[in-house]
């Protein structure tokens, strides 16, 4: 299997994160002039790779190989939060560039084709994941024109400022491309924790919100007796208890849940609450688990307004996002080849946070893998990887790479 | 026993009433124009009455009678809230008048010494209770120094403005006086829920405050396992839930408890909250009680620090206001009383609000006796009591205090 070259590897990554770089961490947004000269610096750095490289109309950088296909995608993005760490995308994108490498070199992976990428503005400065979007076909001209960056500016006046504005954008190529890999750094514990390597993973978990909003009757909290409060908060702390005890009893591990904000009205001492509010916020790999905790939140509404003092309003605070499920046989190349690197320091694992693949995997087969972050810390200048889990990673996913267009082509011929 | 008069009680009332009458409601906060215009009406009233009458020099109007001792003092507070009832305060007041009058009048009462009053600002616009606490000589230089109007202006210009700088203040005379009683309404809704014309006040009752912060580590709602969560607002919600369902089990009927306000920080939805902070209030007539509230607060803030997750604070956030118990041989005389004239239609209870009684329990025995409050309703334009009640109250207050100082007398030959 390819041997990918570890010093190379880290001295890209060093290299790039000197571009935009702020103390221990980089300041590189999607259209800000760091962001550009990283993406020209990409464009070279894969160009003397030997891949047929592409800065397209929307600021992907796309390194075409030259091997014919099929052909695997592999990278993630350069592009960064307003304070991000130095690894967070960059580490997918140098690994694909230095997959490619690899392979190229290796004579038995020399014909495999690899196409390495850096996504664009995969942190939503204008738009989250427009670079995926694009290439998938799915970015539509109503999101682009509204499309604006933090500092207000249009997408259109930042293309036109960076020299994009009419440059052709690429797309996926359904005739050559099997599917997409991309590493990143677990950003969460679970593999630091277990001390563990390599992670995964099986699905990019699905996020709802519900808003939970109780109403009773405002009163004087001396002569209001008990008996006769219709105390709206009360029902709140009823509900948010209840969730935490009952979600435990039917969730897994990887699940969460996150009751983050609650208002109670008017909110003095000396008032009976006559109106409370609570934001809940859960996210699962499993649709359906999501369906039956969403029905929970509901059944214990339905209860606690059974009882007939408080009035329980159960509805959804933003359009659920589905868990995007990876490929399955893509995950099992990976196994093979993590258990290779790592042997039993694997885990398979959800992600709890966004990434590319969750718009890519409606186009192509899709593949992640994590490394562990020290600390769980993420989107952080303090973010951070130890480097035999940098190169770890590196190793598992040009063996898997590898094995899967190998598989590809055998199912091929 | 004497008859009181129905039709002079409530003319009496109504007039007063119309001065600072808005809409259904009365505007009458202590030394504004129109409290002052009541309280010179009273003094009018009191004369009328035969009541050697004092306007003093903190507002206080107390009418006298010419009666030897011992004597009861009776009445209440003719100052509203910024947005009254025409009852609260002024009910006790007339009554106080009315029962002077009566006893007056029937000849098997005419030699019982009746002393009707007014305390000025029961309601707190410059020091709450300030009639009643100069009186009982608990007011000090200091709070009087500090006293200031909801409008800003100092006492000391408040009583120069209507006149009562340098008047003197009259004090309890500890010879003659055996005690005060005091009728109001009830500003809750027992009375009216049981079907019942007369509360006989057992004590008013204390109140504690809390404030219980809860400290955990703000962290990513995404990539935070359950496990490594160390969740601010579950300690909230967990308090605040079993407080609701603990205290049940050790409260009685009258206990009250409100956990008014709720603040969960940062209160975003995508973050594991770092603090909470829970703002308890209880209240009870019975001290013992009320510690152990405060116990079992204490109690399940240890459990829930306990776990090692979340710290919490569990602290005071007021002076303790004591319960004060009402004269228990008064209490008699009141059950008596109420049982002449309303059969079976009458209860003891606890006043969950706040009269001037709190401060005069220290020099001088008291009692107090409820009518039902329409609806409940109090401190608001539209607090009401039916007629017949407060004819009823009136009779049953002057049928005791014709008693009260019957039996003093008895015990005094």
């Amino acid at each position: 299997m390819p041997g990918i070259n570890p010093d190379r590897l880290l001295r890209d990554l060093r290299d790039l994160r000197g571009i935009g770089a702020q103390g221990t961490g980089v300041v590189r947004p999607a259209f800000s002039e760091a962001d550009m000269e990283a993406r020209r610096w990409l464009k070279t750095r894969f160009e003397n790779a030997d891949l047929e490289t592409t800065l397209d109309g929307v600021g992907n950088v796309v390194g075409r190989s030259r091997k014919s296909g099929p052909a695997l995608v592999i990278g993630s993005h350069s592009d960064t939060q307003p304070e991000g760490g130095w690894l967070d995308g960059a580490l997918g994108v140098i690994y694909g560039l230095e997959v490619a490498r690899a392979c190229a070199e290796d004579p038995a992976t020399a014909d495999l084709a690899i196409d390495a990428v850096s996504w664009q503005d995969e942190e939503g400065n204008f738009l989250g994941c427009i670079g995926s979007r694009s290439w998938c076909g799915v970015l539509t001209p109503e999101d682009e024109a509204a499309a604006k960056g933090r500092d207000g500016e249009s997408l259109a006046d930042a293309l036109q400022r960076v020299g994009l504005a009419g440059v052709p954008r690429l797309s996926v190529e359904e005739e050559r491309h099997i599917g997409y890999l991309e590493a990143h750094i677990e950003q969460g514990a679970y593999l630091e924790d277990a001390g563990e390597q390599i992670g995964v993973v099986t699905a990019i978990v699905g996020i709802r919100g519900m808003t939970i909003t109780f109403t009773g009757e405002q009163n004087h909290a001396g002569t209001t007796t008990m008996a006769r409060r219709r105390d709206a908060s009360a029902g709140l702390y009823e509900m948010a208890h209840r969730i935490n005890q009952e979600f435990v009893e039917i969730t897994d591990e990887c699940t969460v849940w996150t009751m983050g904000n609650a208002v109670i009205e008017p909110g003095a001492p000396s008032i009976v609450p006559g109106r409370a509010v609570l934001t809940l916020q859960f996210r699962d790999q499993d649709d359906a688990l999501l369906d039956r905790l969403q029905a929970r939140v509901q059944e214990i509404g339905t209860e606690i307004a059974t009882r007939g003092k408080i009035k329980v309003d159960v509805r959804s605070n933003r359009a659920p996002v589905r868990p995007s499920k990876m490929n399955v046989d893509f995950q099992a190349h990976i196994h093979r080849a993590a258990e290779e690197t790592a042997p039993g320091r694997w885990r398979r694992m959800p992600s709890a946070a966004g990434h590319d693949p969750m718009v890519i995997h409606h186009r192509l087969p899709c593949a992640m893998l994590f490394i562990p972050s020290i600390k769980g810390i993420s989107h952080d200048f303090a973010e951070d990887s130890h480097e035999a889990d940098i190169v770890a990673g590196c190793q598992v996913l040009a063996d898997a790479a590898a094995s899967i267009l190998r598989g590809s082509r055998w199912r091929a011929s």
